[in-house]
């Protein structure tokens, strides 16, 4: 038997948090009034009022409070999930006791929010046996107000050295009889504490990578059927760089990604799924650069690649300052070793009924071919790639896949979205393949 | 005492995978009968006659018949290590099932195939305790078959976040009573599974780079004296691609790597061996780049290093748009800064000697010198290179000597090949030194 | 209750080797009593007197009393910590016991060295069994010369992949009742023997980067309230490597590093303090371009950014092959995102007291503001960078305030070089400020 947390969903790519009192303002709530009323691209799959640093310590009363009062008003028009984040620090028993009170109140049947709860998310965890006495807390609550045991998803952020320990310690503690972490959802790295509890120092203040704390919650995720997600990207004007973030998480695993503002989580909730359109890529001096599709064609209008004709089936190629003269059929296996190309939504789902159609007829692999016309300082290269797909192949390209019927299925309010972008006809076939 | 598997090959530089039954071939074993019959180069330190993901499902049985047809035929003359690969999975007690019953099956003495097979291949792994199980079934086919306890070895494909944090746990469990684990031999990554394990994205379906996953099976290699494979790299054609690959691997410990064809056995079998002539390589801008040996000389004749004399012991030296003015022996300084050295198997032979002579003279370190002379558009620059060399460079310089001597004395039939390549006067002193 | 180890200095920049025998000088103590004489910037934080690998097996007894003797002489006045190598190794029980003989005589108060020594430094370790076994002798030596138990720091080097792995083991260990573990004080790494531990090649022979076992002894300090140091740098002459190994380290949480030479040590006892002036830096094609400040503007002066005017507040801007128009908001904006700011010891102290500030009045988070004129070109452009600040940020840019406390408070010696360096207000306000 697999380990399996207890909750649905399976793919989460937005965690969105915001404040849930602001100093100042004439209504506190204004802001989470705003979040719980967001809908489609805009809405994210996750929503955390956040009640610990984004809301001032002074505050925090009062954010238990306007958190039960919106909840209970709009949670259940809510198209995601809402896991509120409340107080909690390793080295802190006050906090933790806050935690507590603050639990058992927005927990509270009779105040009508908790029904439209899914979680809540702790912060500042340390060892393993540090999440249990969160998870604990959550137990007795759930038994004080009639909930089912393990019925609350907790989920943290992994922002301590302690922390990152515990990710490896969780297949094996999640099965134990006097716990309830089968309860645990979405690993959350929280890169700003944990740089401070690591000590980091970088010149400029930035964060950072924190390449192995990614690794290393992605892959405590995978063992344990959790999800990971990364923490925020502060420059929210920098759509480029979070982009760059989220395609980096991707390649680790990890697919879902912390959301400061409505902005971030459209592009948030878009980044995991396939383009509309595929591209072909050149490798130039190490840096991919996308061709302009013109006509059936694939242009580069770069300075960094020159070809030329030099005479019948002659061609001169320079990259980089590496020149080479090479015949027709070497041309087009150099191109070919720099081309990749990006698949469409439709361009897996097309390889994937493909291959489903030959493992029908019986074959265990097949290759699937790719061709395009590239053209090069006018000069015009035909090149087509094959690639050999068997079963492990097919699982693999199928993640995005997975991960597009889950959104479709959790998230009725982006459907129109959807196939405005992908046509309804790419969306139907999306639903049925794998 | 410190901890040791029971098996013989120190190195292994090649994991050759053959399917053991093909879909509509006449013959279908001819892929492994083709594989056994393998000599030289071209045959691999470990072969592997597949009977998972390269064989079709419905092909199996008959996959574990040709497996014993041919090696009990040709398994005598084969000059490598033989271990079939089975089925397994973590989460399917059929499939483990199944194992069981062709482990029952290969390792009957009455075919004759088992007193040539050196282990086993058990592919999909999970915790140390999936692990376990498979263990348990190698050692009850020994006891079943009048095989020694643990005289079968079994390698694993670590191709699961659980998996890998197994890695963590080998060094401990290995010790324990109740298991044979002292019988693994090879760690094996298998990135395309663990991709999907992981749900990792990438924009061309391309497999991420999986750094901490291959530092981590190297680790965990070296901690319980077990050897680290990398998986395969399925871009055949791609032969510089697959050298860089191994190149990265070393570099993490991690020197043997799976091999598709004879061809990539044949590079993946050279490849940590030190080279037949040394080079020097220029730092230009980040990228190594390899002078020619021009008449005792090494000349860099690319565009992107400029070096003009501009007076008596004045030089402009103009590296990546950045131009100084030098006198001779800044120049040289500079050049020594850029330049570095690739040496031999007969350079690291020399350097060894003479660390040993001086350590028999009652030196603790001496200094290793290397000098060359080269060539920038038309100046002539002498640098010249002291190493340090202490007890500790001389142990990790030994590594690639080691490796030799352990290929050198376990593949007679690779003999004429490392002859002919290194000259016998230098493979006869690179036997003796260390 | 939050885990700390039992020894004082919070922060340690600097880790100074020095032989302690040298065979054939006339008097082997020289290098040993040279190193103890060291002050100020050139003196290490923690200085360590090596009687294993610096100095020759044959030697060792005669290091032994030359570490007594010159400490017994010198030690009183030595500004840093003394801390002295002695021999041991995980796979040899022989090896281990000569520690505990060296261990015994070292530390007998009739020998009048140990009331200045801050404890001891033990190479090779294994797993955390092997620290254990370390520890006892330890241990044993106190009670045998009436010094309190625990009153010894013990500092390991992590050389192997059983150590590496012991680095996740330590907080639990540390807590338990049969040993004095809380002793711990650097977890140094030692990444030539680990290179040969691992069995790891490279081409030309320099070591592996070692990117995780890095950030794996960061951690494990982080996650046991210890100290995390990188190895050795032994390429002396190259000050500028040994600049980027400690900025990549600090990125890291490991803010100490090896010294093999005073001129080494006063680079790595700078190296994690922030700079006297403060720097912009442009992102020119992935590469950071430090601008030269000129009269209270930042000019850049390189050949790969062209910017000039194309009429009435329109510019064309060309970056590494990409050419842009744009008007003056658009080039403000494109400048931003590509300039950085490196802030000053000044500016983290005004940043800090900024915030503190806003905090009394009530305040969660502010903007920092951050402007300058940057001249590309001839051309001006006015950016100004506002940057979010909340407690974390806070306590994140805290650390190298931190750090330059404790540096002051502990080591009286740099106190005017460090004066010399920022200034005596800047140093002032920097003690009472966080």
């Amino acid at each position: 038997m697999s380990l399996e947390r207890r909750h649905d969903r399976e793919f989460v790519r937005t965690f969105f948090t915001s404040p849930t009192a602001v100093e100042g303002e004439d209504d506190s709530a204004k802001m989470i009034r705003r979040a719980v009323q967001l809908r489609g691209m805009q809405a994210p799959d996750v929503w955390v009022p956040d009640n610990e640093d984004a809301t001032a310590p002074s505050m925090r009363d009062e954010g238990a409070e306007n958190i039960i009062s919106v909840i209970s008003e709009h949670g259940a028009e809510f198209p995601g999930e809402i896991h509120p984040r409340i107080v909690w620090h390793r080295d802190s028993p006050a906090t933790r006791y806050q935690c507590f009170e603050h639990l058992l109140e927005i927990a509270d049947p009779e105040k009508d929010a908790i029904e439209h709860i899914d979680g809540f998310v702790i912060p500042e965890v340390g060892d393993i046996d540090d999440w249990k006495k969160a998870d604990e807390f959550i137990t007795i609550v759930e038994t004080e107000h009639g909930l089912a045991e393990g019925s609350l998803a907790m989920s943290v952020i992994v922002e301590s050295a302690e922390a990152e320990l515990a990710l490896a310690d969780l297949r094996e503690e999640m099965g134990k009889p006097s716990n309830n972490l089968e309860r645990l959802f979405l690993l959350v790295d929280g890169e700003v504490d944990y740089t401070k509890d690591m000590r980091a120092i970088t010149p400029t203040g930035g964060l950072p990578p924190w390449e192995e704390l990614r690794h290393n919650t992605s892959r405590g995720a995978s063992a344990a059927g959790l999800i990971a997600i990364d923490g925020p990207y502060d420059d929210i004007r920098d759509i480029e760089g979070y982009h760059e973030r989220m395609t980096d998480n991707q390649a680790k695993g990890m697919l879902g990604i912390w959301s400061l503002t409505p902005g971030q989580v459209k592009e948030a909730n878009k980044s995991p799924l396939p383009p509309k359109t595929g591209s072909w890529l050149l490798d130039v001096n190490g840096r991919e650069v996308e061709l302009d599709a013109d006509d059936g064609r694939y242009v580069y209008d770069g300075d960094d690649v020159t070809l030329e004709t030099t005479g019948d089936d002659r061609y001169r190629l320079l990259i980089g300052g590496d020149e080479r003269e090479l015949d027709g059929d070497e041309l087009t296996e150099e191109l070919l070793d720099l081309a990749s190309y990006i698949p469409s939504l439709n361009d897996i789902v097309d390889s994937m009924e493909e291959f489903e159609a030959a493992k029908e007829a019986g074959k265990g692999a097949i290759a699937m071919k790719r061709s395009a016309t590239l053209l090069v300082d006018s000069v015009e290269v035909e090149i087509s790639n094959d690639r050999m797909w068997d079963e492990a192949t097919y699982q693999a390209a199928q993640t995005p896949i997975t991960l597009f019927q889950d959104v479709y299925e959790n998230r009725p309010d982006q459907h129109e979205e959807l196939e405005e972008l992908y046509g309804k006809d790419v969306v139907d076939r999306a639903m049925v393949v794998g």
